[in-house]
């Protein structure tokens, strides 16, 4: 079954508003097995709305319309819908009801307008909504569905969910044409995007179902494997057989899989270890310690951190010798040291990472560009500390100095640091 | 001019992505009068790009396409066009210069792959792309301009506002379809939309040119006024006569204009006074002091941060008195001004700032719910607490809990704030 979904109303086309509609609807039809081929958006006008309707009616069997249900002049799709197929409106008498009992609970006065919203295409169902005045409608035309939905997102959301989706389950059903759609993700870090692409490519040549779609998401890249098979079983063992062909070949690259995030994935390595940590951040200004505390129960682990932008306060907090900050600098592999230490030491953790770099725009020098950072890790039984060379601005920068952090903390939890390693964080480059 | 706005990816036709970029170029192109009539989402497939970009051929006059511009063979924006169009492809030595060079930075090998990025429809124009390898591409084929772009957003964004917005302003002065378009966004903190629509309601009703279209922008509300005019200079008088009435209602809870964040008016409030600052947080997590780091040169007030989830860190680094936590718990008006006096102190700043609260899902109790938190500022000549009771997810709650201390901080440093103020903060709401 082969979907278009159009979205009708001037504000999504001018940006006022984002299409979070059709993004939900895809998501669930997708995991009906439902071919999502097209998004449209178009404006609260006649013609246009007529054709792009027709176009549709051209090339999918199945048309999901969200929006221009309302009782405005402006609220056209109805009437859009009615006249291209031909099709007389009659009067929905039980939603004129439900609309006279909803005025006289809020006690406003139902307009003539309002009777517009009960009206329904001859053949159409109508989908009562419990949120609002625009009921939905189901229609079937040949071989052909058209839906047409309310366009606010709370009112649509369990329309869609409570009323289509079991409609449409039972068509392709009848259909035979329930092919599953399965679909995984993989999350990597430490490649970027052509490298990894490098690494797996006679997978990626060589594949059919599942299909592998590589994604650069922010500094990790995204990996999406999607099976298609008559039962979900089937579809799952295709999945898991890929998976740990990849699996084999990236190895701890991938670091998590779905909705996991790096700092999720590092926490659970930390919990699984009874091992705790404290963040001394300069040039990451606090958002190491913010991405850990996103992670609900992080205080297990993540018992602290200092944002430490100046020198007294790495020596004040961190005991960081003014003597260091004077030599070397405070951007400088010793400084990051002192920091994982002192950071460890204040909080008295197990691990302490210590941060120190220029974010930029300013604070460059002629040695010194933006974007230098030192990251340093201090436990028991390891201390180092990397060089990496960043780019982008001030914030992309602090978002790769906190992905390159969380990758080297997961690599030592890893146990895939060397005490005193001392190869360059470029050669684990995140971004 | 008419446009259509088609994103090409797999990803964003299954729902894994949200169209952003379609939402981010029809503001700007609105702001320039161009009329945006479709948004098309089709994913990487051939037939159908192909079919999508033929359609769009025939009802626009511009196209912007964005996505499918990467390395791999499920990118295949470029060859679609340069094939529909009939233009051979031609290699812009420039790009792959710039691409070694990239790799060389990187240290990183440069692949085969990569090269197809350095192709170009003939007669069309490379767009460089400081962020990615994928440059964007702008095409004139006949009276229609067709605009390629990396999918992206924060590649995209940059290319289209500095390369081909200033194309297209020049295109649509030679075509004298250029009805100025000015436009102006004022940012709002500490009211709701609807109690900010109430304030202004009689300028909204009576709005004409500009006009005035307010947003809600996750902890605060937005407005952007729009005034259409022959001559710039007289878009810009209304736009100034309008936003000098809207000041006269809104005042201090207007914060900002146009792309200045809460915490750059703040840091500029701090430095325009002279007032260094420090911040100790709990349930915010470092995102309050990682907000300010954002902002370049920021380290000229704020001298630093504790993150202090546990108990034992409020007492050893801020020195909240053990006994404090014992009686009246960590989450109370009492730790948080401990915590603000012990940042003070610290960090030796002019303004303290102390957090405590609870950011969930886990730790609430029958007396302390999830979102309720407390934010103290010690000062000089001002000391208090305000308590707040926020709601949403853990993230949502960690921007809204900042957002309220920022807000807190402006209305201290605008002299807004009595000694001892002990108004609850839900007075001043930012949710």
């Amino acid at each position: 079954m082969r979907c278009e979904i159009i979205a009708v109303g001037t504000e999504l086309l001018m940006g006022q508003t984002l299409n979070t509609n059709a993004r939900n609807i895809a998501t669930e039809l997708f995991a009906l097995g439902v071919g999502v081929y097209y998004h449209t958006v178009v404006g609260d006008n006649e013609a246009r709305l007529k054709e792009v309707f027709k176009n549709s009616l051209e090339r999918v069997d199945l048309i999901i319309l969200s929006g221009g249900l309302g009782p405005t002049d402006d609220d056209i799709t109805r009437d859009i819908v009615a006249e291209v197929l031909e099709l007389p409106l009659q009067r929905n008498e039980y939603w004129v009801k439900k609309m006279e009992e909803f005025f006289r609970r809020f006690k406003r006065p139902m307009t003539q307008i309002n009777l517009r919203q009960a009206m329904v295409p001859k053949g159409g169902t109508l989908l009562p909504n419990d949120r609002g005045t625009a009921p939905g409608i189901y229609l079937e035309k040949g071989a052909q569905i058209i839906v047409l939905l309310p366009g606010p997102p709370r009112e649509l959301a369990p329309m869609f969910k409570e009323q289509v989706i079991p409609r449409l389950q039972e068509k392709l059903g009848e259909q035979k044409d329930l092919g599953v759609l399965k679909s995984r993700v993989l999350r990597v870090v430490g490649l970027g995007e052509s490298a990894m692409v490098e690494k797996i490519k006679p997978i990626l040549d060589s594949q059919d179902n599942p299909t592998i779609a590589p994604l650069a998401k922010g500094a990790e890249v995204h990996l999406r494997l999607t099976a298609r098979e008559r039962s979900g079983e089937r579809a799952e063992t295709l999945l898991q057989e890929k998976l740990q062909e990849i699996r084999e070949v990236l190895g701890d690259y991938i670091y998590g899989e779905g909705e996991e995030t790096l700092e999720m994935a590092v926490t659970k390595l930390l919990r699984d270890k009874a091992k705790t940590i404290a963040a001394a951040e300069s040039c990451s200004g606090g958002l190491l310690s913010s991405r850990f505390t996103d992670v609900p129960g992080s205080s297990a682990c993540f018992l602290g951190g200092a944002v430490t932008y100046s020198n007294e306060a790495k020596s004040n907090l961190l005991g960081v010798e003014e003597n260091l900050l004077n030599t070397v600098g405070a951007v400088s592999a010793e400084v990051a040291s002192a920091m994982a230490g002192g950071a460890r030491k204040l909080f008295k953790t197990d691990i302490g990472i210590g941060i120190t770099g220029i974010a930029g725009p300013g604070g460059a020098t002629p040695e010194k560009a933006v974007g230098l950072t030192f990251i340093a890790l201090e436990a028991d039984d390891c201390t180092l500390c990397r060089r990496y060379q960043f780019w982008g601005s001030r914030l992309e920068i602090k978002e790769r100095v906190t992905q390159a952090a969380l990758y080297l903390l997961r690599l030592y939890l890893l146990g895939k640091l060397q005490e005193n390693d001392t190869r360059s964080g470029d050669e684990n480059k995140v971004d």
